[in-house]
């Protein structure tokens, strides 16, 4: 495997003069060339090795660790207690990579040297993993492959929501191992919601203790957080932390008093809240101490702010709100409150270095945000994305598509042929607008799914729009011939331990060996 | 918990003169009356025990297992190595149990005395141990409560389908596990189809051999057969096993020569195969000789011979097939050639003592059944299920109903809702012809449903049909009342075990402890 340079953004060349397959590889990458030729593996005999003018060399954590996880992958029944009694007589078969920077110590980010490092590696390791085969008897093959290989998208995210339910570490662990396996390289973590505040702060631990369902059993601790981010780096994914407001914060309210509007009933308050109260400076001043702690927690030089489903009933009932907006000169127009608000908190975390994601209502409803913020796509149907990807992209921002893959959504059969059949580029516009379009997200959002059914419901479904994101739309054009290869690959996932559900009648070959 | 003889059908009088709960015991039980007095319940302290006057008595296994079984789940975090080693000066409670009979070897049966022992036996201890609550500091209470339980419908069942996807015995262990739970007491074993045939026949090895997925790992062995049956036994569950023919039986062809239908592309043969040929004498040894061996394995007194969907083209296309109709004076109308071949299946299973279940397929195209064959009905939205309920019972025919809880049909949002607001005798008729509804079924067919995704998709989904088939129907017809109690049997059954998805956004108050 050899990560060239030739595109300063992506590039991953992987040459494996000799490599693999039957069903070949999910995503599919841009060239692939597979000969008939094969080459036996031994698993006593097969060794990743840095090549000599790789920059980076043994010592590197994300290398290392690739290699040993990438072994067990390749050759899953392995025992090496066993084989190492043994003496082999085979030629020994040695996987060179070489990358041309040394850059092992970094997280993976947008357009970084990171990415072109960890995202590429991995990505190769992942391809060349699944061009091994095992027969019968039990022998591992490769055939003879040419690869050369690139994401056709920089951003290719799955989100998981864990306010509505919390999800165990182990779940968001077993869900990065499978994004991995699908090249997926951003984990969109919706931590925070109205249901529950499971994030444990630093500054503020009451919105934990407070906000979450269980103060010990349901929360992400400093070192859970940095567990899950440590995990995604070593597999090239990104974690993009999403800390949604104004709307969407309930939980917030129960341990930060004076941060949610008080509604009103008449003149009396009702006892509910609403939206953060964006009249209070101590608002401003409690996000930017929030804000400040999250960006230092989590690396990514993205940050999502949200600022989706703002509902103005409960700020219009107030008083105070209702002063402020006389005194801002906002008249009545509850949008202009909301885009004060949302400028504040995009401010906030301009000031701290971090571009902002922000849900594509910030756009729909406001004038002024930076032209760095990328808009993200999520409502309505083809006919209402395509012209929202239009309108925001002529506007000159950045938008990322999610509203095709709200796969939390489910129905009867196959459905994953509407993930895999969407057109992310299908929107009128220039060539220049297109590339604004930096990828998509799948969204698993939380209100019917919990570590119960994630996994099955996350996968394969997921993948389908992950070969959208890597791979090249004209030769991925036929959803029926992408069903063998998307059965074929659920049953590697399958194999690797991620309890993927069926596409259609039938088995994987080797489910329930030994039962 | 005593089980009487007032009603000779159905009866389990559940006098708990120290019991329980909190949100209540799911499916309601017909009658009950729940004081706030309370007592604390001490696992060194507690005891079943049979009552003086109980038929059964130790060494009773049905019994002796269930109290092992029950104790466990009653307090399931109960560690005996450690508690032993403390003195406990608690008076000790124990849940006395008394039945009128002693059948403690047989199975549970329609109609029979097994029934009345072991089903209401096993459900009896099901509503106790539900009764049961643990307090924040780990303390179990039960309030003072009075019971008076029985179902309302004698075959409350559920149908998974083992032949579109293999299930491994312990997925089906499992299941049974939470049917007992839900109190659901028939487990209709479709495990013959299309696709595959994994049941590994004495007869006719040939069938499993090489019409599995795969002939060692994808079949059940007679030990298999005989432990889901046994396990079922334990828990006051038939096991009423189905081969469907003469449709839905490509996987028959490849171990028995000569059985299915070939069929024709003009004069010659198009090397596919359609249903059973029903124009052989051969055809109907062999299936006399399969369903003997068939009904001695499985030691229910009923028998699924399926019946439904049988394509005619392939019939048609076939000269011998046709010569046959013209042989037997059947004209043209080949619903004269499929009643023929079912009254010959049928005839079998009578021969055999065994009463039949058909799909309805066979009502509505048949004239000749015998009066005691089930009918299951199976399709349609309300308005054709109530139409065929009516015609069904109308001629005289018992019905089991499944239409409308063919719960692998999946869609967004709380879905269960239907399933509890289905009303099994909505339909015009007699107080007689509602007698002839027997039950109902939750129907798991297999196209996307393997071990994977197979718990969470049934649990607690199927668990809103269960309520409905047990309990009284104007006490259970407010679904949002239901909703709160549901969800917190869901929970129960998360801490027993069984991965059932949530209803909507929260959590239980057991899940992730000590994670």
């Amino acid at each position: 495997i050899e990560v060239t340079e030739k595109d300063p953004c992506y590039c991953c060349r992987i040459l494996m003069k000799q490599a693999v397959s039957v069903k070949g590889v999910w995503p599919l990458p841009q060239s692939f060339t597979i000969s008939s030729e094969r080459y036996p593996l031994n698993p006593q005999a097969f060794y990743f090795a840095y090549g000599k003018q790789s920059a980076a060399q043994e010592g590197c954590s994300v290398l290392d660790e690739a290699f040993k996880r990438y072994f067990s992958l390749i050759f899953p029944d392995y025992i090496s207690a066993y084989s190492i009694l043994q003496f082999s007589e085979d030629q020994p078969f040695t996987v060179q990579v070489s990358v041309g920077l040394d850059d092992c110590d970094g997280y993976p980010d947008e357009n970084s040297s990171e990415q072109l490092y960890t995202l590429c590696l991995s990505t190769g390791l992942e391809t060349f993993s699944q061009l091994v085969y095992q027969e019968d008897f039990g022998s591992y093959f490769v055939n003879k492959t040419e690869i050369e290989d690139f994401p056709r998208f920089q951003f290719r995210g799955i989100l998981l929501d864990t306010s509505r339910h919390y999800l165990p570490v182990r779940a968001i662990l077993k869900t990065l191992d499978a994004m991995a396996f699908s090249k997926f390289n951003v984990f969109h973590w919706h931590i925070v919601d109205d249901p529950s505040f499971p994030y444990q702060s630093r500054t503020f631990p009451d919105l934990s203790a407070k906000g979450a369902f269980h103060p010990m059993t349901h929360i992400y601790t400093q070192s859970d957080v940095r567990r899950v981010i440590s995990y995604a780096r070593m597999r090239g994914i990104r974690v993009l932390p999403e800390f949604d407001s104004p709307g969407h914060t309930q939980s917030w309210g129960k341990g930060q008093s004076d941060l949610l509007t008080p509604c009103y009933r008449g003149s009396t308050p009702s006892g509910t809240f609403g939206p953060v109260n964006p009249a209070l400076p101590s608002t401003y001043k409690f996000m930017a101490t929030l804000f400040k702690e999250v960006s230092s927690v989590f690396p990514d030089s993205y940050i999502h702010l949200g600022g989706d489903e703002v509902n103005f009933s409960c700020w219009k009932s107030n008083p105070d709100v209702r002063a402020f907006m006389q005194k801002m000169g906002f008249g009545t127009d509850f949008t202009k409150l909301e885009a004060y608000y949302m400028e504040n908190i995009v401010n906030i975390t301009t000031a701290l270095n971090k571009t902002s994601i922000v849900w594509q209502d910030v756009f729909d409803y406001h004038e002024r945000i930076p032209k760095d913020t990328v808009l993200h796509i999520w409502k309505g149907d083809p006919a209402s994305y395509e012209a929202e990807l239009s309108r925001i992209t002529k506007a000159g921002y950045r938008v990322l598509l999610a509203a095709p893959w709200y796969i939390n959504h489910i129905s009867y059969g196959q459905d994953w042929r509407n993930y895999y059949t969407v057109q992310p580029l299908n929107f009128s516009g220039t060539e220049e607008q297109k590339k604004l379009v930096i990828g998509g997200e799948v969204c698993m959002w939380g209100e019917y799914v919990d570590a119960t059914n994630l996994t099955p419901r996350l996968w394969p479904r997921a993948s389908a729009a992950a070969e959208r994101l890597w791979s090249d739309e004209k030769q991925t054009s036929n959803v029926d011939k992408a069903f063998p290869r998307l059965q074929d690959f659920r049953c590697k996932l399958l194999r690797r331990g991620i309890q993927a559900e069926p596409l259609f009648v039938g088995h994987c070959k080797h489910e329930y060996q030994g039962v």
